[in-house]
C-alpha cells in the first residue's frame, strides 16, 4: 500500500506535511475476486486459476503480506507474481528489475499502466499490491486488507494439501479486534512517527506506537503467536512490520525507544516466523532498506542507504519451541520456493552470497 | 569542535557536501596556557587562577571532554564555565540559555563576538570549547586537542587535592597512538559516516568506524579502561563520543551495525564511565539530541528529536569491577557537581525529573 505520491518525487514534503499528522489515504479500488464473483461492472470477479496476475513490490510491507500468503497457501500455480523493484518515482512503481524493464507478463513497465488501463483519469497513488486482470491488463483491486483475507477464504478450492486456515471462523472476532489495534497502532503507527510534520505530532505518534508494542510484548510473553497456538493472518500483518523495524523503523522513522532486539518476546516472536517457511523466505531486506532510504527523500535527503544492522542473529536460536504450538495447526509448512521467486543472494540471510 | 559553518543554517548541503567525503577542517587558535607563558602576542598565556573562562556547550563532544577533565581535575575554583546552549545557527554558538540571552561573565550573546575581539576578521568556524580571556574578552584558544592534556600538565599547581593523572609519563607514547586512532577512527569516524556525502563516501566510512568499533571490544574486554587499571585522557575522548553513540550516531548519522548496548565490552565500559563522578554527570542528553536533530537540517529536515532511546539502562550494574583496577589511581573521586553546574532535572538519568 505505499504510495507513489502524486507529487513530484525529490519535491520537499512529499512525505512529511510540515506541521501536520500523518493521515493516510486509505481510499483504494475495492473490487473483490469472490468463488460467486461472476460481474466485473459490479466489483465481483470471479475465482479463476491463471486469470490474475499479483503485482507486489518485496519493499513493500502491505505487499510483502500477499507474497507471504500467496506462498503460505500454495497459490504460486494459480495467481503469477510479478515483482516491482524497490524504488518507484513520483508516478509509479516501476518493473525495473525485469529485463527490458517490463513485467514479462503484462508487457508494462509502469504499473501506473495498469491503474490508467482500469481508470483512464485515476487519480490516486499507485500502490502494492494490485491485483490485475491479465487478459485486459486493467487493476482488479488494490485494497490490501481484502486481498489477503480472499485468498484464505474464496480460493480455497486453490489451497496446497496441508494449507493452514488464516482466518478461522471461530476466532474472526477476536482477530478482527487484534488487527485493526495492530494496522492503526503499528503497521500505520510507524509511518506516523516517521511522517509526522512536527514535534508535537512524532512525540504523540510515538507514544501511541510503544503503547501498542508494550503490549504485544505482554501478549506474546506466553503465547507463542498472536491468536494463540497456530500461526493465523494476524501474524502475517505484524510480521510485516516488525521484520522492518530495526533495519528501517527505529532509525529512518525514529522509532527508537529501543530496538526488537532489546523486546525478548517480540524478538524471539519475529525470529521464530522469520525461521518459518513462507515468513523470512519472502523478505528482501536490501530492498527494503533501499525503498525507504532513497524513497523518502524529505526525510532522509542524502538518500544514503545504511550499511546496519548486522542481521546475522535473524537466524540464531529463538527458543519460543518452549510455548508450545503447532505452527500450522492442523496443516504443513509449504514446500521450497518456486525456482524465479527466490530472494536474491545476500539479501537476508536465508539466502547466502554464494 | 563542533562548528557553526559559514555556510547559511538551512541551506541544504551546510554539513554534507554531496559527491564528497566528510573533511574536517583542523585549523585552530593555536595559543597554549603555559606554566612559563609570558607572551600573548607569541601565543604563550599565563596560568593564573580566575584570568580565563572555558566556554564548552554540554551538546558537543569535543567541548564535553574539556567539562569533564575540568572536573576531574577539580579546576572549577580557577577556570570558569561558560554553557552556550544545544542549538546554533550558521553564525555562532549563543547564550540563549543565559538570563537576557548573555553569557554572565562575558557579557555576550554570541560566542562569535569573542573570536572577533581576537580577530576581527576570523573566517573560519565559531566553535567550542573556547577558552575566553576575561580581561579582554578574547578568544586564547579553541585548540580543543590541546586543552584538555594542558589542564592536566600545567594546571598541576591548582589541581584539587586527590586529582588523577590522566596522562601518566610512562604512558604517554602509547596513549597518543591510542588517541590518535580513536580520533581518527571513531571521535570523527562517526561525522565521517553521518556527513559523508555519497554512497560510496559512506560505505567506506562505516567500514573504517565498525573496524575501530571491534577493535576498542576486543580492547575492553579484558582491561577496565583503555590504558589498564586507571582512567586516563583516552578514557575521556572515548567516552564523549560512545555516550552518544546510541542516542545520536546510531540513527543520525547511520551508524547501525549495531546499538552499543549490544557490544558488551563497550556497553559495560560506558556504563562504568558513565556512573563514575565527572563522567555521566556532565551529560545531557536532551541537549545533546536537540543539537544533532536540529542544527544539521540537511541530514535531517524535518527537525524532529526522537524521544528515544530509552536511557533508563544507563544506571544498570555494569560488572566491570570483576576486571579489577583503581579508576583514579593513587587519587580519588571528585565531590559533587557544584551548585550551578549540574545538569537539569530530567536530562539525564543520574538527575531525575522532580
Amino acid at each position: 500500500m505505499t504510495q507513489a505520491t502524486s507529487t513530484e518525487h525529490s519535491t520537499k514534503g512529499a512525505y512529511v506535511q510540515t506541521g501536520a499528522e500523518f493521515n493516510r489515504d486509505t481510499n483504494y479500488i475495492e473490487d473483490r475476486i469472490l468463488r460467486g464473483g461472476d460481474n466485473p461492472r459490479e466489483g465481483r470477479w470471479p475465482v479463476e486459476p491463471g486469470r490474475y496476475r499479483l503485482i507486489a513490490a518485496r519493499a513493500c510491507p502491505w505487499a510483502n503480506r500477499t507474497i507471504i500468503v500467496r506462498r503460505l497457501l500454495g497459490l504460486e500455480d494459480v495467481i503469477s507474481l510479478g515483482l516491482p523493484g524497490p524504488t518507484h518515482d513520483a508516478r509509479s512503481w516501476t518493473f525495473d528489475l525485469d529485463e527490458d524493464g517490463k513485467d514479462p507478463v503484462l508487457g508494462i513497465e509502469r504499473l501506473q499502466e495498469a491503474y490508467f488501463k482500469r481508470f483512464s483519469d485515476y487519480p490516486r497513488g499507485i500502490t502494492v499490491p494490485a491485483i490485475v486482470d491479465v487478459a485486459s491488463g486493467a487493476v482488479v483491486t488494490n485494497s490490501y486488507a481484502q486481498i489477503t483475507l480472499d485468498f484464505s477464504t474464496e480460493w480455497t478450492q486453490y489451497h496446497r494439501e496441508g494449507a493452514p486456515d488464516l482466518y478461522p471462523v471461530h476466532l474472526r472476532e477476536e482477530m478482527d479486534q487484534v488487527m485493526k489495534r495492530i494496522f492503526t497502532e503499528v503497521n500505520n503507527g510507524v509511518y506516523r512517527c516517521g511522517f509526522a510534520g512536527s514535534q508535537e505530532a512524532y512525540n504523540s505518534a510515538y507514544g501511541r506506537l510503544w503503547t501498542a508494542l508494550d503490549w504485544l510484548e505482554q501478549r506474546l510473553s506466553d503465547r507463542r503467536y498472536l491468536m494463540g497456538e497456530t500461526i493465523t493472518e494476524a501474524d502475517v500483518r505484524l510480521f510485516t512490520t516488525l521484520v522492518r523495524f530495526d533495519p528501517v523503523y527505529h532509525g529512518h522513522f525514529k522509532c527508537n525507544r529501543s530496538k526488537l532486539t532489546e523486546m525478548p518476546a517480540l524478538w524471539g516472536y519475529v525470529r521464530d516466523l522469520f525461521q518459518t517457511p513462507g515468513f523470512g523466505d519472502t523478505v528482501d531486506f536490501v530492498q527494503i532498506k533501499q525503498h525507504y532510504y532513497i524513497v523518502h527523500e524529505d526525510v532522509n535527503p542524502t538518500q544514503i542507504v545504511p550499511q546496519g544492522p548486522d542481521l546475522s542473529n535473524w537466524l540464531t536460536p529463538h527458543g519460543r519451541e518452549a510455548l508450545g504450538g503447532r505452527p500450522f495447526g492442523n496443516g504443513t509448512a509449504p514446500g521450497p520456493v518456486r525456482p524465479g521467486e527466490q530472494v536474491a543472494a545476500g539479501h537476508n540471510p536465508l539466502y547466502p552470497a554464494s
